[in-house]
């Protein structure tokens, strides 16, 4: 389990270039390793992060400057979706703009019901038109539409209920429900965990029919996994499995 | 009006390839009769369906005949949605990993409030991934990516807020409430509601302006049904439509 | 600010041809000033729309009337997500068929609590096809399938929860919350909003890895933009923004 925590409160945790490099790094650590099931990533202070650094984003940088913040952005997005083990963001507090973006992007969200979330770049000028390429898929159209065109937060519940996380608790439960979830993950095997979050990202890119074929290929490559074999063979003889946790294949 | 009901409650009505191919005939028997207006799809005892018959999946069995089983299941899957009636889910009790996916995969669905839906493959070794198809296309992508995850089960009130389900109802009211549901398909014309089914299907796979081309040519076709203009009429004139059930055009 | 009120309550404010050219022409006036910032759409009676006039769509009319009207609407439904500026609805009564469907295709709705939603098409033997295009990509598919199939009304508060409205009012309160969101996105800047606006449409239709390709390049057009820096300054400067409202760069 790693965890990953965002470390400059006094700045409320923008997400500067040298953040999202660091991020990047912090995610791609070692992220074929056996040993890591499980990225969580929280915060330390009362804003869990509040975007992209302005100071970064005016003239004087240059457009080429501005081109590396948000391809590094994105770089930073996609990756928590396309690394092999479940990502968890652990929000307890306000999360906007690229921070809401990055909230958006785990797979999988836990908040504290005091934290809300906004795209308030309307407001200074600048339309959270990439934060919108992760929230637009996470919570219905007018949903997102309201928040990009208004700025204005929502609260958990509602983000909840939008799709935006997956649970919120009150405050002093949420690292003991995250730390929860993280267990779960690493109870299963990770090579299996890999092969599903990747099959789900591909097939939800694919029309239904497209999906099914390549879905039901996995399932196929699932079951000569020596743990999808161990799996179902703990099941039927109704004992624990015992997970090798590496890619082979039960004819290897 | 057809009722399925899945009727091996000792193996937890799992959709072994048997079971798949008893479920597909069902679905197939007469389906182009303008007598068959709705099927309904139930099951006897606590469980609604488990899934995948797993010992149908072990390596004893091979790749090909593993082939075989997801092969025949996306064929039911993609049946439901591709018959021109519609199908209801009437769930009563716990519905897992393909047997969720069924429900996911029918045009409406009912459940009982003590009704549980859950894909725990991941806890077996065998990630949920085709289940995943329909799930991911029916509630929000951070809820179906918890599912699959955690294998933590929702209740049936988290699956109607989050679109798995279409309504909730205690369960000694489900049958009738879910009767009501038929009988209203049922006092609808048949090939209007198979144009229409036929036609949401192919839309919500298109982008947005060929969507709205092929919607729009389908109202043109429906309004040219013999039963499109006999309900128009019968508005106009305030009286109840007659409808003859069968695919004729005005002037034909 | 733009006030576009449907004025025919002794006909429910049906979109007829007529009504739906004067839309179209009411939508597109000056709407490239830049005094123009946002359009709310209201009624005038209990019915905000109930959709298609009837009895334009009997076969006396033929198919090449019955194909102008859906040429017709759809021309408008899309344009309502096309302009440059936000479209509100604001909903007080009963939105039926093309009426639901034209709530669905603004940008944010609101409506009162009584206010209710629905697609009856089904039962005068219309199937609502083309409102499905707006709804179904609004909704989950399950809630647009039951609403389509039985054409039971949604209330607004299940409108709320699954993604239909934005926001849920008591009446007293309906213009007065419509009217704060409209004045929040007239305090934001017009080139700004427009450019976000048609970001949004464009990469929810773009696979995830060309949305983000697509909206990155939008975020360093939108800092090259003089309201962009001028939004950017004034935040690190602590004061209002001064808008221009002009599609002008920084460096022009």
């Amino acid at each position: 389990m790693r965890r990953i925590i965002l470390n400059n409160p006094r700045k409320r945790n923008a997400l500067s270039l040298s953040m999202l490099e660091s991020l990047r790094e912090d995610i791609l650590t070692d992220v074929d390793s056996p040993d890591l099931r499980v990225i969580i990533i929280s915060a330390e202070g009362p804003v869990f992060s509040s975007g992209h650094d302005l100071k970064e984003l005016t003239s004087a940088q240059g457009r080429e400057y501005h081109t590396r913040v948000f391809h590094t952005c994105a770089q930073v997005m996609t990756l928590i979706q396309d690394v092999p083990v479940p990502v968890i963001a652990m929000v307890n507090g306000v999360a906007t703009a690229a921070g809401c973006q990055l909230v958006a992007s785990c797979d999988v969200a836990l908040a504290s019901d005091k934290s809300t979330f906004a795209t308030p770049g309307v407001n200074v000028g600048l339309f959270c038109s990439t934060p919108a390429v992760a929230i637009g898929r996470a919570v219905p159209r007018k949903v997102a539409m309201e928040m990009l065109f208004t700025g204005t937060p929502i609260s958990a519940h509602e983000a909840l209920v939008h799709g935006l996380l997956s649970k919120v608790v009150p405050e002093e439960r949420l690292e003991a429900e995250t730390l929860a979830i993280a267990q779960r993950v690493c109870g299963a095997s990770r090579p299996v965990v890999a092969l599903g979050k990747a099959a789900f990202q591909r097939q939800m890119s694919q029309g239904r029919d497209a999906a099914y074929a390549s879905a039901s290929k996995v399932m196929v490559d699932n079951l000569a996994l020596r743990d999808g074999q161990e799996g179902i063979r703990a099941f039927i003889e109704k004992r624990k499995p015992v997970w090798s946790h590496r890619v082979e294949n039960v004819h290897d």
